[in-house]
């Protein structure tokens, strides 16, 4: 019999799926230290991750799993959640970009006072948009750039070519592809590699591009992006994830005129969609078969 | 020799336009009443159509020519500019979309006051858009729906199917297509079958859907909108067209918390891509073959 903890802010979600789907062979437990199976939020379960002796398999349900694998712990199995936040992260970064390229907060500010003020705007049809991490999410984002006429540069470790993309190029050339953006979007998992990546060096290639992080903070050294800002480098920052999350109400980011700040939104995890990964997951483990989505602690991603 | 008048609001860039594209045996004219053929925002043009005694062909820079076609004058080829607004007027109607269901004035008011504060959300894919008007610009907007994960019904005159749509209904089925609706979108043209075709009675069939209109300000009757909106048939509107533009500053849609107005933007006409629908249309009028987007005068688009 497998022993499942639960560890989510969803867990009253995520106990009623379990329940519904019945899986053969497999017991809640309330106690971590008897879980062989841990079903985890990376950042909640992450204090008491040594506490589980028994753990053979972890299913995150986010993405982005480096609460964990920054911890020294390697002896399990790690999987993680794909293909499920492409459309969500292209609904936000499409939503933000055309709220800026079509002026909305300029109508919303006119309509306060009845105001009939229309101003120019340019389409998206020609600009360039450069993706950092061309893994499904960053894949997706680049299919809803193409289908709105945008031409699509992907920034990836191997600059291997992926389907969506115009071009792909190796990190090492990275000002190459900013040079042309004029729309950045990082999708950068934290990993010792993409730390800082994104800094007043690699930015100072830009000519008044728009930021995206959608990623992980780490990945945008804070201190240059607001020299970038400055410099006009980047005209607009997006940003979604942080170094440190909530991000602190004494912030710069907050109070900055060409920043948005958002409270890591950009593509949540539904239960629904990450129990369909966890059961079929579930269903490989007890057959002694391949999980899906497994993580690699030396790469981090 | 043919002689040309100009009147827009964009004259400058029309005149360097064609001074660049140097058409054989064109010249401008300041003379209304000279023109055979006249270049013209249909809006600044119609005051003077009856002067223009030697017109034969005028070239609308707008898809919409409402301002000519309801004059009495018929004794000419009117064309239109079609094909290049799709793009524009999804860019429009997703950027407000995307603004709506990700909550994206919310996270401007926290930001104001340094606060972090996610809400939860859905996402596009799998809800309903009901597109009135199944021609150029609605089939674009269809398949930008589509790449977002919607399903997608037209709704036209004659009810023929279309590519983007998952199904097109006739006019007279019209609460049968707004019945499914998540989100509907029109971008009818203002003639004497769309006046008032979106009403109280019609939309009583919604259960707090969305409603844009980028298409003509009557087809919308105003009061029935309004108490749609208290009913919670429609949960909100945004408006970009209006039955007297601008919109007046004591008109209560200014006010209203489930109303966003803009003045008439989602669809800009650029010059550039208009001018390029003239000169292929002028090369066709000295060649003697038929225009490109003629305009039915009895059908009123």
């Amino acid at each position: 019999m497998n022993q499942l903890y639960l560890c989510s802010i969803n867990e009253a979600r995520y106990r009623a799926l379990l329940e519904a789907a019945a899986l053969p062979d497999l017991v809640l437990t309330d106690s971590v230290q008897d879980a062989t199976i841990i079903l985890a939020d990376p950042p909640k379960l992450a204090p008491r991750i040594e506490k589980a002796t028994q753990l053979q398999w972890l299913q995150s349900t986010f993405a982005g799993a480096d609460a964990l694998l920054s911890k020294p712990r390697t002896d399990y199995t790690l999987t993680n959640v794909r293909g499920i936040f492409g459309p969500l992260m292209s609904e936000y970064v499409f939503g933000q970009l055309l709220t800026l390229s079509r002026h909305l907060p300029h109508y919303r500010d006119m309509q306060e006072g009845a105001r009939w003020s229309p101003i120019s705007y340019r389409g998206l049809t020609g600009k360039t948009m450069v993706i950092l991490g061309t893994g499904s999410i960053g894949a997706h984002v680049a299919s809803t750039a193409r289908h709105f006429g945008m031409k699509t540069i992907g920034v990836s470790r191997s600059g291997k070519s992926v389907t969506a993309f115009d071009k792909v190029l190796p990190t090492h050339h990275i000002t190459t592809a900013l040079s042309d953006a004029d729309v950045i979007v990082s999708i950068l998992p934290s990993t010792t590699e993409t730390k800082g990546i994104i800094n007043l060096e690699t930015l100072s290639v830009c000519q008044g591009a728009i930021l995206f992080n959608v990623g992980r903070g780490p990945a945008v050294e804070e201190q240059g992006l607001l020299d970038a800002l400055d410099a006009g480098y980047i005209q607009h920052a997006v940003l979604d994830v942080f170094c440190h999350e909530p991000l602190a109400s004494s912030h710069p980011f907050w109070q900055h005129p060409s920043i948005t700040v958002t409270p890591h939104i950009s593509a949540e995890s539904f239960p629904e969609q990450v129990f369909e990964i966890f059961a079929d997951n579930y269903r490989r483990w007890c057959n002694g078969e391949p999980l899906n989505y497994v993580m690699d602690f030396s790469l981090g991603y």
